[in-house]
């Protein structure tokens, strides 16, 4: 059933790493220059002290080096490059997860929330002690009652045109800031987040730029600080708790770009729609988001990486008979593990890069235009959801696929799963991010500020379906081109066929969508009684899956549109097949979807096993390449099989060969390879 | 498509508990009444020094409750009760785990060792001080390089008749002993398995009790040992490396049970078949691998009750215009992730229960069993690998069920899924054990010892397949006569139907079964090169799946059985729904599979979608009990947003409702509960 189009050759890693590395690729190979060395590498064993004092000590090393303002302007010794600054903070999330929050948390939330939401004073006065890190900051957004509500933070800020100052209140404990990064040792402010009063009347969520501590490190009067203590990962990042008591805030620290308070009180916006300014606010600080995804698929590469060279010299059983070493990457088992995964992180690279690319235009843009904004924060939610979800699996299956190695420190294993754990869950939990696809799919970004205040309310157009869907994100006349060309009796055609897999993702998509709108309208028909929530609740599965299919769609389009931008024709084709192993991997897990709708027949669905598996055997030999390609700086694998475990199995090998020749190994007839009992404590 | 049987009603979940704690409910209740207090509990955030001091202190204090013993021989203290052995670990699991590996390690394997494997003389001389943890060991079986293939250890032990000692030699560093628990710290001798050489003849895998600290803690001349490091989890555990160099064994700490050397060093034993012995002594040791799989439910319960608990609590938006105060257990697609986790946590505690019971049988027996040894320990493999990926699923989907809060050590989630996580790999490599399910399946339990040498090689007898499958493990005559009620046209059988989810799984066992024998027989036939390894790895994805369908079929039906055994009929009812969504579930889950072969049809599949749903409605009001069912003592969650959260939203319920009544809340209309965006650190 598939064909084979170009047989493979050896490729020269560098070559997938141009791909890889895409538009920001000099700002990757600075990193790999200035911190790809062992001061910026992970510590195993650390206590939550220690790991909090080199994560300071660091940041402020990373000050220095010229990596980390890039999305700051010019005029602050930034370079206006919003790309740039999240590829920075992707490339730490290979050398350290901990400082890469911490960075994250400085410059792309503190920092970034007093450039986007403050105006011209604020950035005089702040930016360049933020830069330098002489102003550690925290961005005080997430309450401990509410997590995913922010528009309803309990936390206020009342204004009084007497004193001309704020007062900022946390009314009770559910309404403490929590999970604060920065808060619990290094903050000396915090962006804080909080309903805005002034002349009795609410203004919506605003925010305040706030000391929190005094030259001398204690709280600042009505601040009390706690600490979230040790986390499963990320030890270096001091997470703590901010309350307020009566706090009184100059006039002047109100971040006022899109929401003003005059000195008698009142209050002016350019964005009138009280949810509006809010979501324009948002809209600013996606990048947190963009970051987070990519910093997970980063981290995943490192795993794959060391999974993927220990398969390669590990042996499993002795196999007599054989006059080849077998390592356990020779095992289908373990091949149907890795390299699907491997693939996956591949299309969320291609991904991710359109991503960026989207992002650094959008907010680069001259004048907001608020469609390509809503669209941009959709993906970034979609992708974050998706990338975050692949890093847990495949960092735990890599952890798996090491065995008992895979479960000490020493292999890095354990910290690349417990520090990225909390990214299914953190800059928004997947599955409400994944909700917010949903909903933006189903109003076709249509009206967008206006109908989306509930589900039972809002318009389903049925006819925008098809035109959302096919919405295209790039290599665009390509892609119409390849669906087009797939002939009509899709049974024949090669599973290997670029048109007809974009297709099945496409049809998938497009139907389930229209499952989720047919399914809304019954409901909003029959629960009239007013119970909105039933009438969402009813279909959030098929929903969310809706949202998943849309994101699969949009990634396996970035893959060819990569693959087209790969000029090294070995290269180029290797990619293409670890694209069909995408491609097919994401079909045969849904494939019950695709036979219940009949997109795929019995004995059609069958042969896609047995397709998947040839994939595998033919990028068997190129594993290597793949995560070679990855381009981790050595000092930052930091995994002790990688060094030792090569030179163990050589040496049992010779003394096994030591032992055959003295013909003291026990007979191939007297093993029994088969029957593997391996207790171990 | 679904008929409700009995109405639900509220259920006490005492006689839920009454039916989980099954045959050892004595013991049970016994762990929860002496050790139910926080001085077994975990501890969050301690050092790598600080848990390995508590846990050995603990073990001291676990050896004077009388609950360590229950599996030793009445003359020296125990109970001869090898189900109440595994049954007390299980429960140390959901204290603290480092604390029941520890236990497993000193009572389990260690001492479990010298108790099989060992005879009078050790019995007398050694158990008394290895119950009291006087004399606290090892079990140094596995080494470095190769983790599983247990019968290819290279370490060796060669006996010199001219002094009538042994010699204990590791060969190279890949034989170093590894991830031995006591090792590191506290371990004064050790049971190790070595190459046994004498007369210039090696016998296989033999065992010997080796001292190697001396009475000041030093390693004994000629051992080296090396400390293993801090680990993703189970901190508490001292993990450590042990070599050997040429170091000096007396003849009479040969563990002897089944082979023994003279002084003039002839070889004698009662098993003469090398092969046929090795797996007799390992056979003794099923109890390790029943206590890990035990162990990971145990540890699973506790999750869910944390995430179960929360979810009842925990409120996530504002839902405007609702009377009624909606929680996140409220939301379908967080009940699509907890209660089929339930489900299958309740369909395990009844496998192994179930398993428990045949091993204590078995091991009790007064004639040795091949036969039923040898599925005892399919059994155990299979249950082993099956419970503990559902624990490292499920723990990871609570922790994300809870947000942020699942991410601190506080709320004991981190803990609990950073010391499970490597259950997955030890005490046998769960993709080892499936194949192991798989080759016994395949063939038919026969000629058990003597066909096992080759997958090539294997007779594969195709008519007993249907044998094997159809071999009842409990409530056998049930269990045929549901399936026999089934009538012919099953789209019309409702899919609560009990039979017909019994079939379901069995013919899906069946059919894949077949169709590994068929594609290994035609490969038998193909590669007649000799690629032996290539016979059975081109199908060991298929090979798996056959071992995970049996498995699934044997856990069903155990659950079925556990349901028969239930009195209360209101609890019955309740363990019904569960069943049936545990068997829905895992036909959902497949449905690939079944549509594939045409074993359901492309509506019903579709159908079967809208039944879990209902399923998951009417089990809603029952998650509650199902998780106070587990009856784990207060002092064993240690989690402090079960203590904290209800507090916390109950003051934030009164103050919104201030607010509502003051008129300063916003209207529902201007908020947008449905674009929720959270950005954290």
């Amino acid at each position: 059933m598939t064909s084979t189009p170009t047989p493979l050759t050896q490729v020269d890693p560098a070559r997938l790493t141009e791909v890889l590395d895409g538009r920001w690729a000099h700002v990757r190979r600075d990193a790999r220059e200035k911190l790809g060395t062992a001061h910026y590498a992970t510590v195993h064993g650390e206590t939550m002290t220690e790991a909090r004092d080199r994560a300071t000590r660091l940041a402020a090393d990373l000050a220095t080096t010229g990596t980390v303002a890039f999305g700051y302007p010019r005029a602050y010794g930034g370079s206006d490059d919003a790309g740039a600054s999240v590829v920075s903070i992707e490339m730490l999330a290979q050398a350290d997860l901990s400082l890469m929050v911490k960075a994250g948390v400085q410059w792309g939330l503190f920092g970034g929330a007093v450039q986007a939401l403050g105006t011209q004073r604020h950035h005089d006065e702040f930016l360049p002690r933020i830069i330098s890190f002489d102003l550690p900051g925290c961005f005080a957004m997430t309450e401990t009652g509410h997590g995913s509500d922010v528009q309803q933070l309990r936390t206020t800020c009342t204004y009084d045109p007497a004193t001309q100052t704020f007062d900022l209140h946390t009314p009770h404990q559910a309404a403490r800031k929590d999970y604060i990064g920065n808060a619990a040792k290094d903050g000396r402010m915090a962006v804080v987040f909080a309903q805005l009063v002034t002349g009795g009347q609410r203004h919506g969520v605003h925010a305040w730029l706030v000391p929190i501590r005094d030259a001398d490190g204690n709280p600042m009067p009505g601040v009390t600080i706690g600490d979230d203590g040790p986390k499963a990962g990320l030890l270096g990042v001091d997470n703590g708790r901010l309350s307020f008591d009566h706090v009184t805030v100059p006039r002047d620290m109100l971040l006022d770009r899109y929401g003003q308070v005059a000195p008698d009180g009142t209050y002016t916006s350019s964005i009138e729609n009280e949810t509006r300014r809010f979501f324009t606010m948002l809209g600013t600080l996606v990048r947190g988001r963009v970051s987070v995804g990519g910093s997970a698929s980063s981290a995943t590469k490192v795993a794959l990486e060391i999974a993927v060279r220990y398969g390669d010299v590990r042996r499993q059983f002795s196999t007599p008979g054989e006059e080849r070493e077998v390592v356990v990457n020779d095992y289908l088992v373990h091949q149907r593990k890795l390299l699907p995964a491997l693939a996956r992180s591949y299309a969320f690279s291609f991904a991710q890069e359109e991503l960026l690319c989207t992002m650094h235009d959008v907010l680069g843009a001259e004048a907001v235009d608020e469609g390509a904004q809503r669209e941009l924060e959709s993906r970034a939610a979609g992708l974050k959801a998706l990338q975050t979800w692949h890093a847990t699996q495949t960092i735990q299956l890599c952890r798996e696929a090491c065995g008992g190695a895979g479960y000490l420190q020493e292999n890095r294993l354990p910290g690349l799963k417990a520090d990225t754990d909390v990214f299914t869950t953190f800059e928004g939990d997947n599955t409400v991010l994944l909700q917010l696809v949903a909903k933006g799919l189903l109003t076709g970004y249509r009206d967008a500020f206006g109908s989306l205040d509930g589900w039972g309310k809002a318009a389903f157009v049925a006819e925008q379906v098809r035109e959302t869907v096919l919405e295209r994100t790039a290599a665009r006349a390509l892609i119409q081109r390849l669906v087009d060309a797939v002939p009509g009796r899709e049974d024949d055609v090669p599973f290997t066929d670029r048109g007809w897999q974009l297709k099945m993702l496409e049809d998938r998509e497009e139907h389930v969508l229209e499952g989720v709108i047919k399914r809304l309208r019954k409901n909003a028909a029959t629960h009239r009684d007013g119970r909105q929530f039933d009438v969402f609740n009813d279909v959030q599965d098929h929903a969310l899956k809706a949202a998943e299919a849309h994101m699969e769609r949009i990634v396996l389009e970035a893959f060819v549109a990569g693959i087209e931008r790969t000029a090294d024709p070995a290269a180029r084709a290797l990619l293409s097949r670890v694209c069909d192993l995408f491609a097919l991997t994401t079909i045969e897990a849904d494939k019950g979807w695709y036979l219940e709708h009949s997109r795929i027949s019995p004995p059609r669905a069958k042969a896609l096993t047995g397709a998947v598996n040839e994939l595998l055997a033919e990028l068997r030999p190129h594993m290597r390449t793949l995560v070679d390609a990855f381009a981790v700086p050595d000092a930052w694998l930091n995994c002790a099989i990688l060094a030792e475990e090569p030179r163990r199995q050589e040496t049992m090998a010779a003394h096994d060969s030591t032992l055959r020749a003295q013909g003291t190994e026990p007979q191939a007839e007297e093993t029994a390879t088969d029957l593997e009992l391996a207790p171990a404590q």
